[in-house]
Order: structure tokens, then sequence, then C-alpha cells
């Protein structure tokens, strides 16, 4: 038994497409439809009703595409609309808190697990960890492509010392666009911590549901991939190229989204 | 002869009410009404298609309104769909960018004038000087009320630092954001250079179109100003109060627009 539909992915923006390097990785024979609604982006700091809103709008998107489940890509979409998308959606909806959740419980030596994320992700409090934090720099930050500099260091080190008094030993990089900067969080929290990244534990857990359900899809070649976004302009290209880690060889497709 | 309908006003967000503030003190009998679309700020990184469909959409929410004439207070917005906004509307349209332009050109004496902004309004041109500089995260760093961190300053420095070379001695800031670390700015591109700031420019322009075609408004009393925003949370009035510069005594007003 096989699925041979599309598994569908959405973020607020590009960043989700750090998830979709990893589900290529993991799942390379899935075709892949990926909206990124950078014409809105960022949600971070923006309320759950608002939120919601567009989370909907794009999640309707990808069913009307006929896709055979949705992962909601995106932390701060998983954390105030999540569980509102998998009751009423009529396909299966994977939020990118749960598995890491589970994996940070999995890996934890001490108990002391630290989050970073948005506003709206660590506000909610879906992450349920005391040692949270929200870092609203490094979206813009790593967005400009600032991966590297004087400034961003800075930044982490005042966001991040909470977590060295702390003493945790497993940190999760609660917003996609983190993976970017790992390098730069381990070095301010300690290099000796484990990382965990959403969206290598969605991709695992993934893997697992569509095995265990006969959900796979039954091709031998790579999948397909098609990504489209709700603004497009040159540079957007080079932003997701940096999160996806390879070239895009179609294009970005712009999309006009229902309300 | 007057006009006592009020005067429309629209931001990206919330940074608008930097001008708002102007408004109010040189034309304090005016009622304002003001739509930031913070739903969907910031503006700074969208394509031109984009920030013309959502400038539309808030411009018609004012028309709707009734108001007399429209206040385009974004620069980005100014700068990419001001020109269609002042064809196709039925009431006046003033962009930002005009009357700091035709300042500028009066106060400097080298006639080397430099502008910084943000992404769209830079790559845009429509501030035709030479000397010009996006400073794409000088936003959030407003946003998130770091105003006056040691990461903000080495920020500030990288970018300015061309314009010190460059010796200019008239600088505007072509952000409505940019008033708030006007300080910064000051010091990292030399105290003697004229800061023009588009939202002084803009208010005295308004006064004398207003005055000379008779439509003040012919109140006694203080206005009464409005204030509607597409998203809505607590944080959101903290933030507001910084750019108006004083409590906004009715509160913030969540609508939508009609797309």
């Amino acid at each position: 038994m096989s699925d041979n539909r599309p598994i569908g992915i959405f973020d607020s923006g590009l960043g989700g497409l750090s998830v979709v390097k990893q589900i290529i990785r993991i799942l390379p024979n899935e075709d892949l439809l990926y909206l990124g609604d950078n014409a809105r982006v960022p949600y971070g700091g923006r309320s759950k009703e608002i939120v919601t809103k567009f989370s909907f709008e794009n999640a309707n998107f990808l069913v009307r595409k006929k896709v055979k489940c949705i992962v909601v890509a995106c932390n701060t979409s998983s954390a105030l609309a999540g569980g509102e998308l998998k009751r009423k959606l009529p396909v299966p909806v994977f939020d990118v808190i749960s598995p890491a959740t589970a994996e940070a419980k999995k890996e934890t030596k001490s108990g002391r697990i630290g989050v970073i994320g948005t506003r709206g992700t660590i506000g909610s409090k879906a992450y349920p960890f005391k040692h949270a934090k929200a870092c609203p720099l490094f979206v813009p930050f790593i967005e400009e492509g600032e991966v590297d500099t004087p400034a961003l260091k800075i930044v982490a080190r005042k966001y991040l010392e909470k977590f060295k008094k702390a003493k945790i030993d497993t940190l999760i990089l609660g917003c996609t666009h983190y993976p970017i900067i790992k390098k730069i969080i381990e070095e301010e929290v300690d290099n000796n911590v484990k990382i965990i990244d959403p969206g290598i534990s969605i991709s695992y857990y993934l893997a697992a549901y569509l095995k265990k359900n006969n959900l796979m899809n039954s091709q031998k070649q790579r999948g397909r991939r098609e990504y489209y976004v709700t603004d497009y302009n040159k540079r957007f290209v080079k932003v997701a190229e940096m999160f996806l880690g390879h070239k895009i060889n179609h294009n970005l497709k712009r999309v006009e989204l229902q309300s």
C-alpha cells in the first residue's frame, strides 16, 4: 500500500525550507509542495488571532492542491494555531513542536531543557519548559544574511546568558531560522549542550507515521518539489537557497491566497 | 471656507505614528484617522507589486471613512506605490518623500545629501540622491525597543560609515522609525550633519496646502484622533506610544481590510 500524493508544508516565509531540507534528506522519494507566506512574514510578533487566520489560508491552499498531509513548518503557527488546524482540516496535520519536545525529553540527562523561539512561540508556552527565551532579533539578522557578525554575537550573548546560568543540557531551536546560526548559538550557550533541531525531529516522526500507515510514496525516483510563495523578487531565491542548502531548480511560483 | 472631514494617514505599522506626532504638533485642530497595517508589517523588503496591493487596501479603508486627503506616512509605500495612489484615488494623496527631498535641497550647502531607508525605499531611487544606504536592521531593533544598545551602535556604525567618507552635510531619515534613534544616527554620521525628518517636512507641507486651498478644519478645540490597526495585542499599545510620544487615550481599534 502507498499514497503518491505530495506532502504539503507551509511556513510564514522561507525559514521553513530548513525543515524541507531535512524532509528531503530523510524522505527523498516523497513529492513535496511548499508554501511560504513571505508577503506577510514574520508571524513571530503577531497575535494568535491573526496567526490562526493566516495559517488557515496557507493550509487551505495546500488542501486544494490535494496533499496527503500537512506539516506546519512554522513554530509560531504550530504554537498558536496547531491545535485548531488539527481539529478542522480534512487531512492529517503535523506541528513541529511535539516531536522536538519528545526528543528533548529523551535526550536530556539533567532534565534541564531550554527553548528559544519567537515572541509568539515562547509566549504561548507550547514548548512546556521552564527555561525559555524569546529571541526576536535573530530572524531579521538571519534574513539579512548577517549570520556571523559581531553585532549578532552581542545579541546572541544577551539572549542566551540565562541558559548558561541555568546549566541546561539540551536546547531546542524553536524557530526554523535558527539552524542557520547553530554554531553561534552553541558557542554562546556552551558547546556541550545538545541542540535539538525540530526540522530533524519532525522528519523522522513523519517518516515513521507514513510507514506505519502505509502512506509512503511508492516511486523509485527522487521526489518532485514545488515551491510556492505569496511574494516574489529575485532576492528571495537567494534567501530560499540559504535555508534549503542547495539550488532551487524550478523557480519560486507566486500565488494569491484566498481569505 | 473650511473642510471639517478628518485627515487620513496610513503606514505599514506603527512607525507612521512618528509622522502623526508632527501633524498633531503643527495642525492641532485637525481630526486625524490613522491606519497601521501591523498584521503585515514590515513592508521594507517586499516587492513593489505587494506593497502596491497592500497600500491600496489601506488607502481604500480611509476613503470609505470619508477623509479629505491621505498622507502616505510609510516611506516604502510612498516610494513604491505613491505615484499610482495619486493617480487612482478620489482624494488628494501626499507622500512623505517629496517634501523631505525639497527641504534637503534647501538646507544643503555642499550639495552632498544622504538618505537612509528600507531596502524597498532605497532600491526604488525615489529619493534622488547618490549617497543612499538601506539599513534593514534598524526597524527590528527599534520595534524591539532596543534603541540604545551596543549591538545597535555596531550596526549603525557599519551602515553609516560611508556617509562620513562622503562628507555629506544633510541626511534624510527615509523611514518613519528612524527619528526614534536620531541621536545614535547623529553620533555615527557626524554631529554637524543636518538631519531631515520627513514627518516634519510633510506636516508643514500639508499645513500650507490646506490653508492655501481653504481646507483647514474650522473647529476651535483640539482635533479628535482615531487609531485603527489590522492586528491587536497589548504590546502594540506600548510600541504605538513610543512613536507617538504620548499616551493613547482611546484604544487601538482592530479592523479587517477588504482586498
